[in-house]
């Protein structure tokens, strides 16, 4: 795998010389993952990978309680030790080309104060923007990346298992969530892969709600929307549950999530717009008088990352490629009566076609 | 509470006018939090508050999914909901004074792509620096802020002491960690306000390690760096236990960073230097041998993020006020044989004298 990532920066650095871009300077930790191997949170600390293809030089600064992680995981053989009480760029200024025209940054990424301190160690360089070659590289997921995410659906799945099984009337979400969160560690996740979502009754209503001390009720939908990181890798789920038999409108509506759900997979191809996986999902919740209450874009890339490209979203016109990964996850929310999200994560294969990696079951279960 | 975060938005717009800034883009959502009462994590979706001078005019960009709660928990009238499909820049061109001639923003937060995006919208404005003013606001705590990072540190403690109790040989690091998580979640904690550190053996010494599949063995340092949020605010507490009886250098270490503990918050009062804690802490480990295994900065400021103004480093000669809070946290970390550190939360009262809001017992204590 070593060979892997410096394959990677091989290929990033072709793409800067196809660009004229001299230099780069990467601060994404996940970035500096998929690039080196090496994985922290360096919190406002400074990390930084450098490429220099005039100086046909590359090292990695890292926060110097990380350089023996950085050294042990990562695949730079230039680690460069930073304490807390050194100046980053003036440790950056011997090793970046002063006379570079062009170095290439992550706008996205890179705050306007480290930009503005990197221009002052290039005067004359434009800062380009590297974010287009990132995302077209991370953006194709191999076999080998494909292997890691299915691991973490493997494992949030089990926990989705666990949570029907343990949902009760009267227990409050936040106690769910911490049941399902412990049972992620158990299993060996990193972390969550987000916050977890655990909401129950009209609080379902809510895309982003919060878990809270609020008890499950008979009648009530139960969602849950959970990920778990897995050796650097997300997963993302949501599986909507109802205590009880619940009402005919309830299952109205999640029977029209999941028909929309289906459709949104069954409209993902490469060549496919993604606005279109979002359209094909949409018009099944509007034929059935949801259109309003359908609020967010159907689904997201993700991968080392919670939310990556593509976007799929009604007005984006890029095609789907081989190698994406995304979830596809439409939902219907009534205020006061609550929510159905069904969300599944969703691979385009070498040929074109995709395959879902989320197995959990889709069809309506009632709890208790 | 409403009035107060007026009240905060009123005295930023009052330094802006010192500074001749007309109008102000905040991006962090934890200084909007702190502005507004509304607190989020967008992601990568837009959220931004907006205070506008010349057009004496507030308004909070959110989400579409978060308008809701932005609504019900914020304080600003004029809530702006984006849609995914939405350009922010387009509905933030209409607010935004066209012809304003400084626009403040937070440099360390902002990205330089959204930096650039809004640098269009004012052609003639020039983007300045607004965290200054927004660190010497959020960096002296209320007595109501300081009531609500003590909840986070009494809850914090409760979990420490189930640490205590429930660690034993066999139990891996990561069954620790999960256990405690589990009691954060269950005892109102929001999330953990950074990663939990639980760490053993030989591991203690990685002042940053995250914990794997690693059995606690007799004799082994049990090293539990773990935090709180609770209502936003946050707790940050380090206490490392002894698993049996260990060794007399084992012993020795951990009364050097003790008393390194102990003197650092002995020299922290309003009007003494950052850098004079740190010096402290370390001199007492240095005389003790263990100097070149101290690797870190002695304490961080913290708050509503977990890292925050000031950093208590060697090199930091700015003198610590009254309202402000951080960690002290000597550390020894010793290859092969393992590391200590003992971490408190300090807070510098009105009358120049510190509080130390962590009570959690920090002799050496023998578990098992």
């Amino acid at each position: 795998m070593g060979n892997a990532y410096a394959e990677r920066r091989n290929r990033l650095l072709g793409r800067m010389a196809e660009r004229g871009i001299d230099a780069a300077l990467i601060v994404s930790p996940t970035s500096i993952y998929y690039l080196t191997g090496f994985l922290s949170d360096p919190h406002e600390r400074f990390l930084a990978l450098l490429l220099d293809a005039r100086k046909n030089a590359e090292a990695l600064f890292v926060p110097l309680l990380d350089a023996e992680s950085a050294r042990r995981n990562g695949t730079v053989a230039d680690i460069v030790p930073l304490s807390d009480t050194e100046d980053p760029y003036a440790r950056l200024s011997g090793a970046l080309s002063a006379s570079a025209a062009a170095v290439g940054v992550e706008k996205n990424v890179l705050t306007l104060d480290r930009a503005e301190r990197i221009a002052r160690l290039v005067p004359n360089a434009a800062l380009v923007d590297l974010t287009p070659e990132l995302e077209s590289m991370r953006v194709r997921k191999t076999a080998e990346e494909i292997a890691k995410v299915q691991a973490a659906v493997d494992l949030i799945e089990k926990v989705v298992a666990h949570a029907a099984e343990r949902a009760a009337v009267g227990m409050t979400e936040l106690d769910l969530t911490a049941e399902l969160e412990y049972q992620m560690k158990r299993l060996g996740a990193d972390r969550p892969s987000f916050e977890s979502i655990v909401l129950t009754g009209s609080r379902t209503a809510l895309p982003h709600g919060v878990p809270e001390t609020v008890p499950i009720r008979e009648g009530d939908f139960v969602l849950i929307d959970i990920g778990a990181q897995v050796n650097g890798y997300c997963s993302d789920i949501t599986r909507t549950f109802l205590m009880g038999e619940g009402t005919k409108e309830q299952e109205r509506i999640y029977e029209t999530v999941l028909a929309a759900n289906r459709a949104g997979i069954a409209a993902a191809r490469a060549g496919t717009a993604a606005s279109e996986v979002d359209r094909a999902a949409r018009d099944v919740i509007a034929a059935a008088g949801y259109g309003d209450f359908f609020t967010h874009r159907v689904g997201h890339g993700f991968g080392l990352d919670i939310h990556e490209f593509p976007s799929l979203h009604g007005a984006n016109p890029a095609l789907l490629e081989s190698g994406m990964l995304f979830t596809v996850e439409p939902g219907i929310y009534v205020p006061e009566l609550g929510g159905v999200r069904i969300e599944d994560d969703v691979y385009v294969q070498e040929d074109g076609s995709v395959r879902v990696l989320t197995s959990y079951p889709k069809s309506l279960t009632r709890l208790g």
